[in-house]
């Protein structure tokens, strides 16, 4: 067999980066067998010194200069693996104008400036791979764009953030508060030191943008997308939810509904027969809705170096057998349009924390039919205080479908009543 | 955009066969605008000679010879979806030699000449997309071909069969006997008038083969191979099963140990928290464990028109793009062993139907320690037949590991046991 010597190289040299290099070292002789092609790594760029020593050991040539790499004739495909906006972009946009493939797993990056990478790949003709943006190790994105796109879809839901659902799992396993489960999420290394763009649900809106350009063709603007994190989740609310046949999850989304694409990240009340509600620990999975081919249900660990570097990978050896010849649809669709938020329809999950005296939850029904929303089930939960006057009752409330704008001003006319002692748990049911 | 008009020729208009029809009529268009390729069905053979009027209504050419279509210069692609060993693999080996690629849904013909096919694929050069054939419209085939295997596959588990898995999930919800959840399969179109192939397990065995040979690059010997139905569970197994915190599935496994690969399909208890357990009705699914990216899991419609269709369209779009550069490892790995039936190691699971006298338990006991087979836990169920003497009460019984040669020595004895009033039922502990 004729074997083709092909040349990356690796900018960003942190825990993805090496997982990647290790990967490579190991299975070189098996991906020389299988594919007639010999991978080797050309150089590696990263402004930790001490990854010199690394690049030595492996004998592959060090460079602290990303230019010294992207202007390398020799090399064929660059591997971007340092993460952020800048200068990963930069990097990225140069290495597509100077003619290379590109493979990277920055879903910050694609989610931020998608349509101007996008735009270049498809002027300069090269490749860019970005499997490893979305659920570590499972091949969705080449799912996506190789199948189930030709039956439809209709929708996509992912649990797209393991830090969150490990947190949330915890939260329901061991009735433990937030801020504790996030404590064992850090001992155990499932949540970063700063694991602010994880709780806040951004890593997930990232991943979910993605997706939304995969299946309709359009990155939405993070902004104006409805993003909300974890941290105001109690072990209370999960319980009372599963006493309702419902797990709590940080749910990514994006849907088409009539002529338009309904992005979102929010912690949702998932039925627990779904397999979406049974993703648990530091899982991640994806759901899909096709007209054509039925559901479809991915899961794998959804971060970490080793599952991420597999989906690296397999980017370069399919552009390597040039595999990517794709010509996505970012430009077609331009009448597309994203749902706004207020414009949501939910049935809802409340949790109003109030005086245990008579009269109010007249006041509060009164308030919510103000805005056409009606009550399918309450419950008075037991006293969270039990001393006489004063007593303070969680009061646990399923509401009928209703628009989120309506939802949105009635939960603060609430919050405003005297009866109420703290701000309101509000929690919407995806219907899956 | 410049558009290439691709030709393909269809053998096979049953039920998939007409699915593919409608799905290319419908997405022709998008296929177009994402691609540029123009995807056509050049001609269009059956023996019945009905279909002759739905490709009149298309404005296909019908031919009733497969040879009119495998000798057509002008086709690129032929589709084979007649089914079954005969005539579908003459079709497929001519069409190779005649330089066509081909795409099939057909696993009881690679199981049974795989080895055979993908020899004449790699000295013809042409392509072989066999996507179809296992797991529906879900790209099982793909995603261990283009990522999984290079994160080292250890074993892969599969619910491959929809009709005995809606048979099963029918018997556990409803405590229906097997032959009346059979009955109600047939009503709702998810069993065949003749539903031996499936569940006798003959279906899942060609399956878990065509995985087999894609996960460590050798196909078994049918016949060498530990298959068994689910023709002999009934809904008592099955609620005793979920007792201890098991589910009752029709498994399909291929796993690599100590040097040999184990290939089988039967019924096995599966742990209730696992998600196989928790695939329900025609769902299918595949849970892979690899060494690098950790668990996967896949689920989807397993079998019909459209789900399979779905799979065929995007095996005929990814040849016309030359994805398919795939060399199979057939022949590299001939010193791979696969491992005795004999020689499986399982805890196991018994149901023994025992006249309710005293010294039978002692007599079980004997046996099984004759075979170093040990108990780990016994429990006597309410009897069956609640009348005095003669009465029959049914024993539940787990061992702990034991060699599958001795369990089927030691029940064999037991089965001879006077005070044993019919065949014992014995079920294997898959450990997940």
């Amino acid at each position: 067999m004729k074997v083709q010597v092909r040349r990356v190289g690796l900018i960003g040299c942190g825990v993805i980066g090496s997982a990647f290099l290790e990967l490579v070292w190991k299975k070189s002789s098996f991906i020389k067998s299988y594919s007639g092609i010999d991978v080797r790594i050309a150089a590696l760029c990263d402004l930790n010194p001490k990854i010199k020593r690394i690049a030595g050991k492996f004998g592959i040539p060090f460079t602290p200069k990303a230019e010294d790499i992207i202007n390398n004739p020799d090399i064929d495909i660059i591997v971007e693996l340092i993460g952020g906006l800048n200068p990963a972009g930069k990097y990225i946009m140069s290495s597509l104008r100077k003619g290379k493939n590109v493979v990277t797993a920055n879903k910050a990056l694609l989610a931020e400036r998608g349509r101007e990478i996008f735009r270049a790949v498809s002027e300069t003709g090269k490749a860019l791979g970005f499997e490893a943006s979305v659920l570590g190790g499972v091949p969705i994105i080449k799912s996506i764009l190789d199948s189930l796109q030709f039956g439809g879809i209709k929708h996509i839901y992912g649990i797209l953030n393991g830090t969150t659902n490990f947190i949330l799992t915890e939260m329901s396993r061991e009735s433990e508060s937030f801020s504790s489960a996030l404590k064992s999420a850090q001992a155990k290394g499932f949540a970063e030191r700063d694991p602010s763009l994880d709780i806040k649900g951004i890593d997930s809106l990232n991943k979910i943008s993605v997706l939304s350009f995969l299946c309709f063709g359009k990155f939405p603007q993070p902004k104006k997308i409805l993003a909300e994190g974890i941290e105001r989740i109690s072990p209370r609310d999960i319980s009372y939810a599963e006493e309702l046949g419902f797990a709590v999850k940080l749910l990514s989304a994006a849907k088409s509904s009539n002529g338009k694409v309904d992005v979102r990240v929010h912690p949702a009340l998932v039925p627990l027969g779904h397999p979406l509600a049974k993703t648990d620990g530091a899982l991640n999975s994806v759901f899909v809705r096709t007209l054509a081919g039925g559901d479809f249900f991915f899961s794998g660990l959804g971060a970490g170096g080793k599952p991420t570097a597999l989906a690296v990978l397999s980017d370069v050896l399919n552009i390597f057998r040039q595999k990517y010849s794709y010509r996505f649809l970012a430009n077609s669709r331009n009448n597309l349009l994203f749902l706004d938020k207020g414009d949501l329809i939910f049935r809802y999950y409340f949790r109003f924390s109030a005086l245990d005296k008579p009269g109010v939850l007249a006041k509060i029904s009164k308030i919510l039919a103000s805005y056409r929303i009606s009550i399918a089930s309450v419950t008075q939960k037991k006293s969270d205080f039990p001393h006489g006057k004063g007593k303070i009752v969680p009061i646990v409330m399923l509401t009928h479908a209703a628009k989120e704008s309506d939802i949105l001003k009635a939960k603060a006319e609430i919050d405003n009543l005297s009866e109420i002692r703290e701000k309101s748990q509000m929690l919407r049911i995806e219907e899956l």
